[in-house]
């Protein structure tokens, strides 16, 4: 069967995460609406009825946005890729993108093909929470130091265990991941000016644990904030404790923006 | 009656604008939710059942946002500022937010005491419409002649008469308004780098007629895209004819941001 890919933005608001749930929460309530299941109904009706699996490079926690997610799937025929993209978006609901569509080699999987993927957290500062911005970023009220913020975004970079940051619960094999990137920048308020109005935190790894990256923010916001060291979590990250770690930040604020291939796809957008 | 004054930031996409609306759509329907209604709703809460009438500075339409509108309001006692806003925050739901909260001298009005008001349009370009900007851009499919859409915004500088701009059935007693500042200028895509990927305008003016900003933008798109000259919307312009101007840009791209008063009120957001 013909494997292809996609590349998909979705805001997450309404969306109880990536990952299809069979299962509604309660008895008598519909399945949760996840943003696999919506795109795999588009390509039900698209396929003409047979049931079409998709794979998602990054699984995403409800109400984490993408701009750019990658998805692959085989589907029953081939298809013109130009048709395939416009075709899924006139199924699809506003909240959901494909943003390109592109045929992809024998075996190639979203998930295990990636080699890195890069997540934006923008976290808003200041006295009262902006209310176009409560969707799309967090919120912390206050100020935050500019240096400990710096301090604790250097900690994470390279190769190291990040059992710490992982979620509880977690049954992967190995919690070692490379962080290749990880840059904390303040942005100027857009209303007042401030220079700290928002706080960007940028992170590119091999890969991530689940709620990593928001972990990763609580650390920034516990360090930023005063309630926390540098130092103290600098040994949190070094003794795995997930238990002495800070919370993780509000999922809104967080973006799903790139996954990276080795060798890159040859992807055009959608005319 | 004690004198206040409020500025105010809202998500607009779920109100029919500003204005109080008595009246529901259709039989049987509740009355349209407006910003307007819903501060007047928390402030009867506030004064212990007397109603309070709120004025705005400007009356936003369905889906226009608002970092910075501003509003007045006499109370039935005095109230310490800074308890004001807090008790208004917590009265109001999410989408509105109480950013400040000020004593205002007598006979002050936060519309009739302005002297300026900056809104601003965010017009998303491009392939696809990004679902997490879908309610606070415009979009417009493809790229606009840079050239073209700062020319058109020169035109709109100085005092004029903006009749052609107007919407519909306005009664006005003059569209003549004195624009300070017409500023257009594109930012890079987020995702794709694209140094063209939006298009942000700027305008202050001594008053603006209803729809005026954005019947302005569909003048930067019209020309941008190619579809009119400068010259022609020049002429248009001129001649105060409605029927020649191009249609307005989408709500959900405008944002009232600022709201200048003469002399500046000595405001203090709130703790």
């Amino acid at each position: 069967m013909p494997l292809y890919r996609i590349t998909v933005a979705y805001d997450g608001t309404h969306f109880e995460g990536w990952q299809f749930q069979a299962r509604p929460a309660s008895p008598g309530k519909n399945a949760p609406r996840t943003v696999q299941g919506v795109v795999e109904g588009a390509l039900l009706r698209l396929a003409a009825g047979a049931p079409v699996r998709v794979t998602g490079a990054g699984r995403t926690d409800a109400g984490v946005h993408a701009w750019g997610q990658v998805a692959s799937f085989d589907l029953p025929r081939e298809m013109d890729v130009a048709a395939l993209g416009s075709a899924l978006n006139g199924l699809l609901p506003a909240d959901i993108r494909v943003l390109s569509a592109a045929a992809a080699p024998p075996g190639w999987n979203a998930r295990r093909s990636a080699t890195s993927k890069l997540y934006r957290y923008e976290l808003d500062l200041g006295p009262v929470r902006l209310p176009t911005r409560r969707h799309y970023a967090g919120y912390h009220r206050g100020a935050l130091i500019p240096e400990r913020v710096l301090e604790v975004a250097a900690l994470y970079r390279g190769r190291q265990d990040f059992a710490a940051l992982a979620s509880a619960g977690s049954t992967v094999t190995t919690s070692v991941r490379t962080v290749f990137r990880s840059a904390a920048r303040f942005e100027p308020d857009p209303l007042t000016g401030d220079p700290q109005g928002r706080l960007i935190y940028e992170v590119t790894a091999d890969g991530f644990l689940r709620k990593m990256v928001r972990s990763m923010v609580g650390g920034l916001l516990s360090a930023g904030s005063g309630a926390r060291t540098a130092d103290d979590l600098a040994r949190a990250l070094k003794a795995g404790n997930r238990g002495l770690w800070p919370p993780p930040a509000e999922a809104c604020g967080l973006t799903l923006v790139w996954v990276a291939y080795s060798p890159p796809p040859p992807l055009a957008p959608l005319a």
